[in-house]
């Protein structure tokens, strides 16, 4: 068949993977062809159309039958929005030190939605009861940030995952204390595979009453959904959303997506291969004398330290990033598309760069 | 050919079309097919992707060799960022009262950029550097927000369009007074169309610094740019984009379709065509009696007043808005994909509704 | 008795007056003898001390029983944190164009709080119920921020005044579409005392929600203070001041002052003296020929319209003014200090060059 | 002689002091008198007066021929003009983990300035070159909020004194990284006193860009300073005190009190008797076994560590706060008026409680 006309051309080679993040892939072929069902005709704008109505539907098989989602463009948009919706304009967030929402979005939080962060120092990424004590305090202190809502991730930046019974025992401390539990779940996906559970169990059946649902690093062109799942915590999300400016008016495009992956399982494909690709790679990697892993691999994320020059000579034959250049640290990341020769190819570099 | 395998479903009527406005099309078919064309691989991530590098040589070549794009999400966000790059933290915003800015962004100007705006009525939608003097002055006067900026659209939320002349007559004014331009182009498309010009001799030709691209409007599935056009104007726009939380990580997918439209003349068929229907649309209000227009058309947008109970009766069979409902006021818009058939189609409900 | 030691000097005649402001006035002598019992031994800070618990029952004097204070520094600060306490991230304020608020605070309401203004233009700075309809609208449209509170200033910044029925009509137009009403009365005591009215009658009798209660123009060297008048409008007041910066620490002698002013009848000796002073003002002005005066002189404040060179040539001998210099139009005020010399000579001094 | 008449009360006992807060302490009664002297006449409003411009001479006098004081209401009003001053939109502050900016303000730098804060930990307060490194990176990294100035106090919190070396070092570090030095001075004097310098010393003389100068710790009833001491380092400071809700319209009280303290030594009298009496303090309670002094006492504030049951039982008879409850830490602060029988008795206390 002839490709599609466009006046577009192709700038890149299609073969070319590397380790540096999930989001250097593009989309799950299937997500690409769910585009082609939503268009066409007219479909009313921002939010009242067919795919974000039936998104609600699909997002209730999952998390139950008083979730709501609200489609936004990205991840830090989802972050941001959820908070907001959390949080009076006195409230504060106790995260780790570690968090997205801390370290790698430009203080949107803070310019955005005026938001304090209360930062815990978390070694593997993850918060527990103890961590979010160090900052949950002074409610009647209106010198004080309150503390409103405890962050955290699934998986985490470092790639560790919490159990369910690790996030239920942190959301009753929250709740135990008035405060309330948002997930960033941009790669809530690739947990779930990992513990082969519902993503409702991570969430809701948790205690979590507020989602950050990733859609983009699990195969989405782009698109996240804010997932409210406790209804009494929140009010008026398409306000936030708008104000937010994370309203999308061609709304379809982002739910139809959404759809894409999570109306059957390619959610948990994408994910469970990525994490199995990652999972190769760990295993390749601790075959390697002078490499060490940093964290425990449960998600699809690889964590080394190795020598920097070692670094330097493999970063010039696949993309990766040093998480922390003076200390030789490495992050190496494995996508819905990353092929068990892409994690075999590498491996086979990094024992020639550390053999020379 | 079998159609590609998804999850997702069809839940709409491609056939249906209506007049409610130009963002409930989908996208053109060759925009679609540029994701396509796009993918697979990986790709840096955030902008640094071989898209978005030819990008700015598709932006060169109709804004000449200064002007650089910043592909974001949507029109708000455009906007928001654009008037944050131009303005100081006690900086104002000149603007028409009917600006989308001031009337349909939920107030993220104030919210997100702190920006103040300072309004001034303008009957069809179009500031002149009478309009703009009324606002233009104190700049000493520390009581009062400074204003830093004037921002028009092109074509205005009123479907009114500045010639060239008119343009060129308020920079040359705003810039007299130590004041930026911006122009909200969510529909320069339809304006270039209309007047039969470059984009480029109503942006930076005429003085603009900064310009807002639409792209959604325009057929894309969502994206915008934000073209700075007088670099001396700005700095640190990759910051301020990511603070406002319209950095796409895959951002091939919003340059793709940019390029789509514009790397050859789909951006003015795309525009040109919707304006040629509201012109045949206008020109078949023009012979009802009792439906009046209400200003110039000149874009892809035909306002009408007209008797209430027609137009309630009329949105049962096509779906429009209200503009002003107790003036008894509507607005029709024209989309690329609205057909001779549809106006005619519409126009025969009308003056069956007139007639009843 | 010798003037008690310090090492700073006088700089200026204390002879001196003029009609630019009632803040070029000092502190009232009273007001400034307060500070003094204040002073001396430590109290708690922060609004624990007992001249601000005092405070409270010299509130409820005035405003009832369920009134209550914050004491904040000045007059943008009582504004933003009031109006801060009765809209969400996503409020709006319907003002009348010509409000401090809105042109007189640089953007502070924009910045600091977030907020959107929508204005309404208000002939003689009174808003209607019919011109808070010009906006009173939209409450479930995301894309519109939401109108949460009218907020009306008592006397006006053109120096009128409302009378309570107005007030009272205003509050229950606003309360009907489910908004509350902010009064901005750093010249309450101005108006109270043209009406002869309590202040409790123009405010919660009337059916005010919150009320930024004016200390500095009244005689005080600084302060005023936030009075929540509708206790289930607002909540974490304390937080909303600290967080808005004005929060004193030692309130002791911002609480102080405010009882000087309110205890027994300053407040109204200084607001009836400043009136008076006006209305000699105005009498004197209404019989030189080619002086128009603009509008009612209900408060402290004469607008008038003469020719520009004899402004000019009265500005060197009394300062005030130009309120609109390309109209010709002067605004001349009364503070609690301002004599019928004072006015005499002024008068005079206008005769004179209109005379010239 | 009489006392001036008012209708405010005194309810207070002027004879009870404790150690909770140096503003706990009211006004020093010179400076109470320079208010009178400002007092009387018309001085035009919002810093275009006579004690304004005097101030400026004095400023001068200290800080060096291009030192500009725009004075405020209170510390945190100081902070954050002055942070915002030396930052973009993009911007971050870094600053120890204990700073009064990251702790007491209710997150106003985050919500009034859009500031993000990258702290550090600081075990006595002070930041060293090596500690602003953990943060000092990732100026082109737009995803990282960008580090643009460096934030410290002096004397710190912990009521601890940089050398003007450690000063020089810090300053010269933070340019070489392109980065700003503010300086949070609410207890200024009480550094230069301990170290017997000029306050310009500790500031411009070591590269210091621009300092909140305390009044109200110092003697003050309310009011601070922002100095600028590096002019090329801003622009438009009145216009952001402004919008900060930072700008008195009677502003000659606000700069009279200061030129009360700075215009000869009264500012080096108080700190200096507050410094003396911590020092009597510190020394007494060295001698009690089994309270532990915790940070070197280098200011006005004493912290240590004793039972809970004997804090609790001596905050029955003296005012004071715990600092770490949980660790059983309290901090003792000392004021311009404590006397050497508060501390005496205040330390038999001690011994009395400790003994029981």
């Amino acid at each position: 068949m002839n490709p599609p006309k466009t006046d577009a051309r192709r700038h890149h080679d299609t073969e070319v993977r590397g380790f540096a993040s999930d989001n250097y892939a593009g989309a799950h072929p299937e997500v690409l062809a769910a585009l082609a069902l939503a268009n066409g005709g007219h479909q009313v704008a921002y939010g009242e159309d067919a795919y974000t109505e039936n998104l609600q539907q699909v997002i209730r098989s999952h998390f139950g039958p008083t979730a709501e989602a609200f489609p936004v463009f990205n991840g830090t948009g989802a972050n941001v929005v959820a908070l907001q919706a959390v949080t009076d304009r006195w409230g504060a967030v106790i995260c780790a030190e570690s968090a997205h929402i801390n370290v790698d979005e430009c203080g949107a939080p803070e310019r955005v939605g005026g938001l304090k962060l209360l930062t815990v120092p978390a070694p593997d990424g993850k918060l527990t009861p103890e961590l979010i004590d160090r900052q949950a305090y002074g409610w009647d202190d209106e010198h004080r940030a309150m503390p409103q809502v405890v962050s955290i991730a699934q998986a985490t930046e470092l790639g560790t995952v919490y159990t369910p019974e690790e996030i239920r025992a942190l959301c009753e401390h929250a709740h135990a204390h008035g405060m309330k539990v948002h997930l960033d779940g941009s790669r809530l996906a690739n947990a779930a595979a990992t513990l082969n559970v519902p993503m409702r169990t991570l969430t809701n059946a948790a205690g979590v009453d507020i989602l950050s649902l990733g859609g983009t690093k699990n195969g989405a062109l782009f698109g996240e959904a804010v997932v409210v799942l406790n209804q009494d915590a929140v009010s008026h999300m398409k306000h936030l959303r708008k104000l937010s400016m994370q309203l999308a008016s061609k709304m379809r495009f982002v739910s139809v997506q959404l759809e894409a992956l999570l109306a059957r399982d390619l959610w948990l494909r994408n994910a469970g291969h990525a994490n199995e690709m990652a999972q190769r790679l760990a295993e390749g990697v601790r075959s390697v004398h002078g490499v060490e892993i940093l964290y425990p691999v449960q998600a699809n994320a690889v964590f080394a330290r190795l020598p920097h020059d070692v670094s330097e000579r493999l970063q010039k034959r696949f993309r990766f990033y040093f998480w922390d250049e003076a200390a030789g640290e490495v992050r190496w990341m494995c996508a819905f598309d990353t092929t068990e020769d892409d994690v075999d190819g590498f491996l086979a570099a990094l024992k020639e760069e550390m053999a020379r």
